[in-house]
């Protein structure tokens, strides 16, 4: 290897700085827009916009929505984080019991696994620094998840404002929001983790083992708020949404983010603590447990000698980052993008099996990207066949679009099969670790350009609340528009890496737990892989009844408020938000709590109850069928989303047949828009947290499964 | 052991005997009632029913619509045996030639595989064997289909005649005709088991390896049959049954069944091809698989030394079906029963381990049966807050439909490790094989009390358009939605056995093919888990997507007639039902090639190009990931159609709230039901026949994989 210690440790910490510095000056060239107060203008005269009108009282209604959204997004986020405090208090006790016990407690050095001749750190020692490592992963999410939000809600109303200069400003506006997120979260999460290394370094020394065995934990942690973070934003923003549409867009016959809509509000809110706080939160968990996964994977590899080696992802990741960033940069620029030049240019690692494994990697990421733009963008037939059984109603509707989303999986599977299989035939689980970076870094482009979504999707309500013109909300609808089919490819890219960073971390459990084998023709490994095959049904069952009852009761209020409050529907009383938006969040903070805790508990009852074999096969099971259900679930639902634009829209003759909103074909498409919602936002993005997250647990306690698991078993 | 070859020599046929000869006298009691020429009666008057009509018109026109209904089965049914003929005349020359290609086509005789000091069978000869009991298999299973058909077309009208008596007499005819079917196929796939095994013992000589591995083509033909017919009569019924229900009911509002909808007779025709040949075959197809299951991995156990422990299954079985019997007779006497009383008498088989292991399939069984009423019965909470969810529309509908399908695969799945754990502990492979088998001695019974609820639905049809009285249209609409929870427990116990069966066939295929473990860490074994488990959702997305396209077809038809033919509304003119009839008749032969091919094709292809390890993974993530896919369509399916059942009767305040028929509720709930059927009916039960058919003709090609296959992999 060529890099040494040194370069490591200049470029490592020197990207991340970079990555930081840029973030904050886009932030400072969107700051520059301001919100509420308006200056005066150089000439001495009051401001006045280009469409000539003066806005002030339009101006002050954004700032004073802005704040409506801002502080329902905060109060919620600081609820939510509260309780996972308390939560993430418990599970540091049970990681530090559970690891410190595998050696009885003791304080003494012991000999290493991988040399007994060596000695190594106490298994107290080990269970701390893993404890402080989740601490630090779970620290780290919660500011990548509530940066993201802040940046969200401060750039929404400033998109707005933009909006009324013309579409290009206001995606400039948008997107360098997102780019803003993008980097600050990818440069403090690689930033934190190098601190974090050489920090345990110090007391570790030459043991790189136990070292990255120690650093597991930092992607546990930042997998479990992510989880929660996800799971509880999804039922908050699905409930939000699916609740206004009902009573708004169906019974009420008024327009989506009209302010007469009490959930509206609360809709609101929701983009910026799911959309963008748990998709935050879930960048940052990726990144910690693909690059965590490489880590283990090459220190308990043959390749875990050379400790330059060792070193290398690390440099890897942020090569990769820095590609993602210049991606960024350069795309910034147009107006129009495709995602599908991505991933060409990161020709950077030398030697040459971990590039044909990045390759792989990458190329996986692009194929699943072309087939999820072919399936859900409303431009190919697949959406435009959804949309054509809307004419014989929602049923046939549904029928078709749960057909498409089995259809879509096909092809990325073979996908990530062909990629697993390079990767590892050229360097084992190592090769697997670094495809799942690979893939990853056009993730953080692809999320990064994500982000703009969401904003512009808010963007356009604060526009429709305040009751700016029709071209406004038009300019942010064609920027939510574009924002949806990336959306849904990232949505591939996220499961496909979460696929091969599972099964990275899945190869390092079982070296970790001393497994020879993970023969499924055995009973112990055949009842967890077919349990483990049940749980992302269990899983989304929780999820998806979860958003339909607070649905409900986001809908008996709406309709209560508009029966009982005399002139809402007339514009002259305002609806009661605060109500709305504590339905959602009551909703959500409870019933985040059953689906975190079966991803968070499955992989300690199994392991303690049944051992190291049955938790392997339930990893494998989970793994397999995860993947089908969060790409059917998330292409099914963006292919509905789309099938109900392409009619709304109706720019060609067939789609004019369909239309126009309000057609039969339209309310059936709207049903089919609702049902995809929970789908696409709740369930499907959540389920590859689960398999990466069961993944990186089981690691995190292998030792003590492989010490006292396994109880029932026992004679 | 205790049996003696001499008592299977006779026990076995003279059990298939009697219950040939039970099936009959049950037809003669159906016999007696004449439909069509009414005979004068003893006092030599014209016949007058109890109502006290002449209703000798009435009875001409259901003796015309009977035999349409039949005239259009049989049609079907023949075209789809000649498609079928032509594809295993092909498919048998593929076993022989790739069996033969083994040997090296040599006519000699070779040294055994178990012991190398004998020997056994040329290969030719091998693959000729297999060849033939493919053939018997296919033939014995086609003669299943047939005959349900004509039992349930013969049936159908004299359960309307009677209908009008009463609705315990309705029940009686429908209930025996259930049982006539029942008994006459699994007394049928017994005997025709059994001579075959005794004609091929005259080659085979001692060499029960040999000859049990040549039995498991007759497995193979039944399942290849059944798969067709099931996916072939599945979008049958289903095109027929979407396209007249959401044009007569939705559109037009017309009942269910009028005689004016011009996709009536197709409908009914749909409910013979597909709700009964089709499970005709399946039945058939279980029984076959999991008896040649049995028989295989009993030879190439240890148990397989001694014959009289390897012919004993045959007993289990014949004791099972025997058992079986005895509780279909003393069901048959009572109106109301509970299928949770099954399985507790089957306490025959003395030796404990092996009885245990029957238990553990009987328990499983019954625990599966239980949770599915308890998930698609509206007596219990699920189905009836799927219904409450309708109040705020078709959206909240289907996603608490969705979820209550995922949920309902939670206890199922544990209570099928927990009977694998147990009878492998007991007994390895050859004990989950005598469990697949304990949980379909109550699937025989099941699924003859379900075929009473297809009758029974025809005769409501029958009476419908035959202008009948509303009472008799409620007498068989009772008996319809009886049958309705007892169809969802026998899909229950079709998977778990299917379940069951499917890993004792992929036992035997990993010992026949030689493979040491199915180690899902290594790159080959894994890919194949991944594709494996993509697999059922290819499939569902082929045959939803085909009834969805065939509906649509329908209903374009359907409302063609209605526009352009005068007096159809008005009830002077007759629709044009044939052409109904023929859009159904080439949707489904034309739509089931693909998902037939994709189930057929992929284990000859994967074990050709990729080997017997990828093949072992493939089969083992098809098993897991089918059995989820499987019991949550199926679940979805039954609630959506009970929570629509739900609303109409209105039996308690809460149902009356949301009713009545019309209302904005039941129209979300009818289109539940509607995306339910494909679900249900088409995709959930074809996806336990392609697990299992995917293991047994892997089990049948295993020595050619084993000696030719994995040509990419190679060097």
């Amino acid at each position: 290897m060529v890099l040494g210690t040194t370069f490591v440790l200049a470029f490592v910490p020197a990207s991340a700085v970079v990555g930081i510095l840029f973030a904050l000056s886009q932030w400072y060239i969107v700051s520059k827009i301001s919100v509420g107060r308006k200056p005066v203008s150089n000439n001495g005269y009051m401001h006045v916009d280009e469409d000539g009108i003066d806005n002030s009282s339009v101006d002050e209604k954004v700032a004073e929505i802005q704040s409506a959204i801002s502080e329902g997004s905060e109060a919620f986020l600081t609820t939510m984080y509260t309780y996972l405090a308390i939560f993430m208090g418990l599970f540091s006790v049970i990681i530090f019991v559970f690891l410190a016990s595998v050696g009885g407690f003791s304080f003494d050095r012991q000999p290493c696994d991988y040399d007994q001749t060596k000695s190594c750190p106490s298994s107290i020692a080990s269970a701390f620094f893993s404890t402080v490592a989740f601490i630090l992963g779970a620290l780290t999410s919660t500011l990548s998840g509530y940066l993201g939000m802040k940046i969200a809600t401060y750039a929404n109303a400033r998109t707005t404002l933009e909006a009324r200069k013309g579409v290009g400003k206001a995606f400039a506006i948008a997107f360098r929001s997102g780019a803003v997120m993008g980097f600050l979260l990818a440069a403090n999460g690689l930033l934190v983790l190098f601190l974090t290394i050489l920090v345990f370094k110090l007391y570790f020394g030459d043991d790189w083992v136990g070292l990255y065995e120690a650093i597991t934990g930092y992607g546990l942690g930042g997998s479990s708020v992510a989880l929660f973070g996800r799971v509880g934003g999804g039922i908050y923003t699905k409930a939000a949404d699916v609740g206004a549409d009902l009573v708004g867009k169906v019974e009420q016959n008024i327009p989506e983010d009209d302010p007469r809509n009490p959930a509206v509000i609360a809709d609101n809110v929701g983009d910026n603590v799911g959309d963008i706080a748990g998709m935050g939160a879930d960048l940052f968990g990726s990144f910690a447990e693909s690059t965590c996964a490489a880590l283990v994977v090459s220190s308990i590899s043959s390749f875990g000698n050379d400790k330059n080696f060792v070193a290398m992802q690390l440099v890897i990741s942020t090569v990769l980052m820095t590609v993602a960033i210049f991606l960024i940069s350069w795309f910034g620029l147009p107006e129009t993008f495709t995602i599908n030049v991505v991933g060409h240019e990161a020709k950077v690692v030398k030697n040459w099996h971990i590039f044909f494994c990045v390759g792989s990697g990458l190329w996986a990421g692009l194929i699943i990207g072309f087939v999820t733009e072919y399936f859900t963008s409303n431009a190919y037939t697949p959406v435009q066949d959804v949309a054509d059984s809307c004419r014989t109603g929602a049923a046939t509707n549904i029928i078709f679009g749960l057909a498409l989303g089995y259809k879509s999986v096909i092809v990325p599977v073979f996908a990530i099969a062909v990629a697993i299989y390079l990767s590892f035939s050229l360097a084992a689980m190592y090769g697997i670790a670094v495809a799942a970076l690979g893939m990853l870094s056009t993730l953080a482009t692809g999320l990064a350009i994500d982000a703009y979504g969401p904003i512009s999707d808010n963007a356009g309500g604060i526009a429709e609340m305040a009751g700016m013109s029709h071209e406004v909300r038009e300019r942010t609808d064609a920027l939510d528009a574009a924002g949806n089919t990336t959306a849904a490819i990232g949505k591939g890219f996220a499961i496909g890496s979460a696929a091969l960073v599972s099964l990275a971390l899945f190869g390092a459990y079982v070296s970790r737990a001393g497994i020879a084998s993970v023969d499924v023709i055995q009973p112990k490994e055949f009842v967890g892989l077919i349990v483990g095959a049940m749980l992302p049904y269990w899983f989304s069952a929780m999820t998806m009844k979860s958003v339909g009852k607070a649905a409900l009761a986001m809908v008996e209020e709406v309709r209560r408020q508009f029966r009982t409050i005399p002139g809402l529907m007339e514009g002259t009383t305002k609806p009661d938000y605060k109500r709305c938006v504590k339905i959602s969040t009551d909703a959500s903070l409870k019933e985040m709590i059953p689906p975190g805790a079966l991803v968070m508990l499955t992989p300690l009852i199994v392991g303690t109850l049944f051992g190291v074999e049955t938790l392997a096969g339930l990893l494998a099971g989970a793994l397999v069928s995860g993947v089908q259900i969060a790409i059917s679930a998330s292409n099914t639902g963006g292919a509905w989303d789309n099938a109900k634009k392409y009619i709304e829209a109706g720019a060609s003759e067939h789609a004019k047949s369909l239309g126009p909103k309000g057609s039969d074909a339209h309310k059936a498409a709207v049903i089919g828009d609702t049902v995809g919602d929970p789908l696409k936002d709740t369930s499907g993005p959540s389920l590859n947290i689960l398999i990466k997250l069961m993944a990186v647990e089981s690691l995190v306690f292998a030792p003590f499964f492989a010490a006292n698991g396994g109880w029932l078993f026992r004679q």
